[in-house]
């Protein structure tokens, strides 16, 4: 499904086999929007795991490591993850000179996109990082990213990050164990939701997320957007 | 040596060998605080290259993975190095509740020390953190502790910090390639300085090592502090 607003997430537990999660890739593969996977993934399967898994699926990859890290320790991650990646996500809070503007720059030549986390799902989030949202938009719009992460928990925060950022994808987590309902992010103005578990876990992956997929059909007809 | 206020940093390049890096471990393995790793080494040799590692030198091994997730990834994230780590660097950005509030009682839980970063060693570092080292100390006296991160590359930052949180260890990158002297942050305050390529891509690393480890007692003595 080329429309799909999913991008599905991958959080595999301890001891799980990598066959297992081949196996809900492969069967989701033509409904998603692409795949999202971070350091459970990676410490469990390794990088070959990320290769195998996009031989099965030929759709969308993103590793969220959620970076944070000086400019060159961002790069030398990333660089042992291209051409199995087709995005990442990084936090906005490290800055540009030295952080983010230099991890840019080496996606940009390596033909990666990136996606700035501006506020996350869960309570803490309040302490720091949402009273410092117009600081971490100010930052976006000198990295220019093709992403930004914002919370489907908090539907007011992503309404905020699409008027100040028209120009961004807006990508959403927090939807279902985490409390958003499906829809309720981009009710708000997002243009993904990432579901991880309420999929995953189900007992028909598939049937959950073609039901996701036509009520997200549904609401951005309402939103008069059309297909992806 | 005991006394050591050195974390030597092992970032390896794309390709380098394992043999390369257990090779430095086991030769400065007595003259050190401990080790540092992280994403570029984990994803180079993987937990397995932990657990080698750690088996060739029974010294501190700290996991810089710079956390910055929701608390139940974290939790899965650093269950998976239990066993071969002592201590693990997050961010304290993130917040109490949700994130590190729940990395900390699972740390406590396996006897694992955690480090939070309030500020970064680059110039983006002051884009958002450092006008936030209210708010983050403010987190990190939630949290408690065993470790703060603070850079060596601006000392009065390390003074600041050792102001606020005299109950907490203040361990400092930046030192070498990135621009402090070995020294700069523990004349600053700092308890540890975390060295990688000054040390790691020297001729001689326990040369080098041994020759900071001098400047280190001299400045810890003038200070009126023993060994560690």
């Amino acid at each position: 499904m080329v429309g799909s607003r999913v991008f599905v997430a991958l959080d595999p537990g301890v001891g799980e086999s990598l066959g297992y999660w081949l196996n809900i890739v492969s069967r989701l593969c033509g409904g998603v929007a692409g795949f999202k996977f971070g350091l459970p993934f990676l410490l469990s399967f390794g990088v070959d795991g990320v290769r195998v898994s996009r031989g099965v699926c030929d759709s969308m990859f993103i590793v969220d490591l959620k970076l944070a890290d000086v400019g060159d320790v961002m790069v030398s991650t990333v660089s042992r993850l291209v051409g199995y990646v087709d995005g990442v996500i990084a936090h906005g809070f490290t800055g540009f000179e030295g952080a983010l503007g230099e991890l840019k720059d080496y996606l940009d030549s390596v033909g990666v996109k990136l996606a700035l986390i501006v506020s996350m799902s869960h309570a803490g989030s309040l302490d720091v990082l949402d009273v410092n949202i117009d600081r971490l938009l100010w930052v976006a719009d000198r990295v220019k990213p093709w992403g930004l992460v914002a919370p489907a928990t908090r539907p007011h925060v992503i309404s905020y990050v699409k008027s100040r950022a028209p120009w961004a994808k807006i990508l959403s987590p927090g939807v279902g164990v985490q409390g958003a309902r499906p829809g309720d992010a981009l009710r708000a103005g997002a243009d993904y939701e990432i579901i991880g578990r309420a999929i995953t876990r189900a007992p028909n992956p598939l049937e959950v997320l073609q039901s996701i997929n036509l009520e997200h059909e549904k609401i951005m007809g309402e939103r008069g957007v059309g297909r992806v």
